[in-house]
């Protein structure tokens, strides 16, 4: 209660607070509100829906947003294929199909939860350059991780969540992380900042993205889920029995049975439609929508399962309302003030201290962003332009602000639409995905800038 | 199975046959889409939701309309409303204060089931001068029937449904198709309507349109609750402890508790903001938004009550879809055409003839739409000078327009945005709401055309 007035009142000041000669009105109180309701998550204050709508609220109430731009989230593709994907892995795990996959990986892998920690995430490096959408990505692997989890008795909103599901699906959050940066192909706005580099003279392609990309994404992806399991572990840790049980329970389910194949075949048509390059103009949300619609009408979602999917309303519903408040931030322009004002305080420092401080602002400035695309669309440039100017080497600084555009993905649950799912589940809270996603950006902050940089300098 | 060959089939031939030369092939396809849809639900081919879905994947995947228009539904405001005021809804139920209210009636009017019919569709005639959403008139509405129906034991989704659940449902949705034109100001369409009947002429306001409705109307009020009764009849009919009991249930509840006392100040909030003129800029939808908030922050509506939640979800997927698929028709032409070709096709004949026929065909084109706004800013201007110009009394048509645009909103369950609450409760078959749907209004038309036809011929 005490956290509840405190963060109203600071929002209120925040609102009346002068503002930056540059800012009209509309920004700041839209920034207000945004920075309000992001804080009272992040210290626990509201639950994240609530705190949404009624920021939503407040936003279109006091003439902050007219109310068409305010709910316009609402019908963005991304995010309808977010509802529509969670309500697909719930029908992927319905079928017996989850839990079938689940069981082979622990059949080979299922020795230790960290083993089957580090197979789910070699499993995302390695299929990410085929999915342009880690959207896309995360709702395939999400329904395998919820049967993982729900085949070994832990269960989402329970106790029994932190067994072993908790710690799987942050891991699984925080591979999209590494797995998205590791390839040009394998997130949307990958190539839109290759581009944008192109104009400042650097030169990125598929093969020397991945060069640069390795050394420090392996070393991440060596070192993060250990220290995961270290500072947030599960509480099944050893399951030396496990893969022989699975192998027996695979025997005891057999052959797939009818639900379970139309799930396989309607996955694989979406798997490929969603993998194809989008300038084939196949809608990924559309594409959501028919595998959803053929997995109802062959009853293998039925609308006994819709009805206890309030959950994947109630995620829609704040993620919609916070990408909105986000995206109005940087279309009013108070993003590019932010880039501006940075750049413009930088002239005069030695170039490691500009390329540091660039980096590491460019990062905590993602709290203030729901979505990577929107950031990089926002800020690659002005950062770019900044760094260029006060002396950084280009490729080098080029690079390293698109791996930060994704090693900061998992920075806070709206951080990145590929978190969505895994912070929706039930197995991880929300304050508890900020005080791990600060924790892991850190550490990859710090891998990156460290072996990245050297290694892009020893190699450009 | 063999339903569900047959009306892919007629999609199929309907999609490939010869359209007319007015028409592009986006309207015809579209055209297309949308009638099989609706001909899937209203012979049970499909469940709604999952036609609505494979209609939206169809209408993107063949390039009928663009991803961006065809989600577009997905945030119109007064969609967002009807999604709310779902969550609303049940936070009144849970809170106990639709019990409360729900007694309280029981123990004035809770002799027969009937009885509780006629009390709610009084209510709700009187209360709607004062509501010009209809959308939100039904927020108000529902919650109490559901109490009504849950303090008597009848469920949603079970078959104690059709125990008073049921029949009361459907009498509170056949009461808005005639509170809503029995004013000027109980609709949002009602005042437009008037103004465009301005334009030939005819002066339409408060007093007179409540003068010509009120006969029909309340003829309609006493005759079609006592035919519903013997063609949907309840299970559970004649009550007459009920009304001691329920006196004797209030005494033990006792004294409002403190989730009681926010919901009914929440609600007298929202109530009153909903019953202000749009004119003072308050969006209805935002009202509920905020509502929504308060009762979530102070706990009267948890996450755990949102996870349950799904049925809402559904609603808002395939009312957003059936609606944008309509919209579409409709600004791409279609309902133009059909207009004109019906009054082409009029000229010659006698005006009692013709008049019959214009209010008829209105009606019947309303399966084509979702949202009597809609069809109202389609087709009132055009049958309106059709009919004057062959010599049909204007104030006679202009009126009957205006009354059919509210009682036909009962035909189909997407008729209007002020049914979706009840089709939506589970205590109605859709294929059933299409059925009494027809028969009510079937029952409307005769009522108007005749006591509402000589009636207005007399006073004017």
């Amino acid at each position: 209660m005490i956290k509840r007035i405190l963060i109203i009142v600071f929002g209120i000041a925040l609102w009346f607070s002068p503002r930056p000669a540059e800012l009209g009105p509309q920004e700041w109180h839209l920034f207000a509100i945004f920075i309000t309701t992001i804080f009272s998550v992040v210290f626990n204050a509201f639950n994240v829906l609530p705190a949404s709508i009624l920021a939503l609220a407040i936003t279109i109430l006091t003439g902050t947003l007219p109310p068409a731009d305010a709910f316009s989230g609402f019908s963005e593709g991304f995010i309808l294929l977010i509802l529509v994907a969670f309500l697909i892995a719930k029908a992927v795990v319905k079928s017996g199909l989850g839990n079938r996959i689940a069981l082979l990986m622990i059949s080979r892998f299922g020795h230790s939860t960290l083993g089957l920690g580090y197979s789910l995430l070699v499993t995302d490096l390695m299929i990410a350059p085929a999915f342009p959408s880690n959207t896309a990505r995360s709702g395939v692997l999400f329904p395998v991780i919820f049967s993982l989890a729900e085949s070994n008795g832990s269960y989402p909103d329970t106790p029994s969540a932190k067994k072993i599901g908790s710690f799987l699906m942050f891991v699984s959050m925080y591979g999209l992380s590494l797995s998205s940066g590791l390839w040009l192909t394998a997130m949307a706005a990958n190539p839109v900042g290759a581009a944008i580099a192109g104009e400042w003279g650097v030169d990125i392609n598929f093969g020397n993205w991945f060069l640069a990309a390795l050394p420090p994404t392996l070393i991440a992806a060596a070192l993060v889920p250990f220290v995961l399991y270290k500072v947030f572990p599960p509480e099944m840790k050893k399951t030396p029995h496990a893969p022989e049980n699975a192998k027996k329970k695979l025997h005891e389910i057999g052959k797939m049975n009818r639900h379970e194949i139309i799930t396989l075949i309607v996955f694989v048509i979406m798997v490929t439609a969603w993998a194809m390059p989008s300038s084939m103009g196949i809608d990924r949300a559309t594409i959501a929508f028919l595998g959803l619609g053929i997995l109802m009408v062959t009853d293998v979602f039925t609308m006994a399962d819709m009805r206890k999917e309030g959950e994947a309303l109630a995620t829609f519903i704040w993620f919609a309302i916070l990408y909105t408040l986000s995206s109005y931030l940087n279309k009013l322009g108070f993003m590019g003030y932010i880039g501006q004002q940075l750049s413009h305080h930088l002239s005069g420092f030695s170039w490691p201290v500009v390329y540091t401080v660039l980096i590491t602002a460019y990062v905590l400035i993602h709290y203030l962003f729901v979505s990577q695309s929107a950031q990089l669309l926002a800020l690659y440039g002005v950062f770019l332009s900044a760094g260029i100017a006060t002396g950084v080497p280009p490729t080098l600084l080029a690079l390293m602000l698109l791996f930060a555009t994704n090693f900061f993905s998992v920075l806070t649950p709206q951080a990145s639409s590929c978190n969505v799912l895994f912070a929706g589940s039930g197995y991880l809270k929300n304050s508890m995905v900020y005080k791990l996603g600060g924790l892991v950006t850190l550490l990859n902050l710090l891998i990156f800038m460290i072996f990245g940089t050297l290694w892009i300098l020893l190699i450009f």
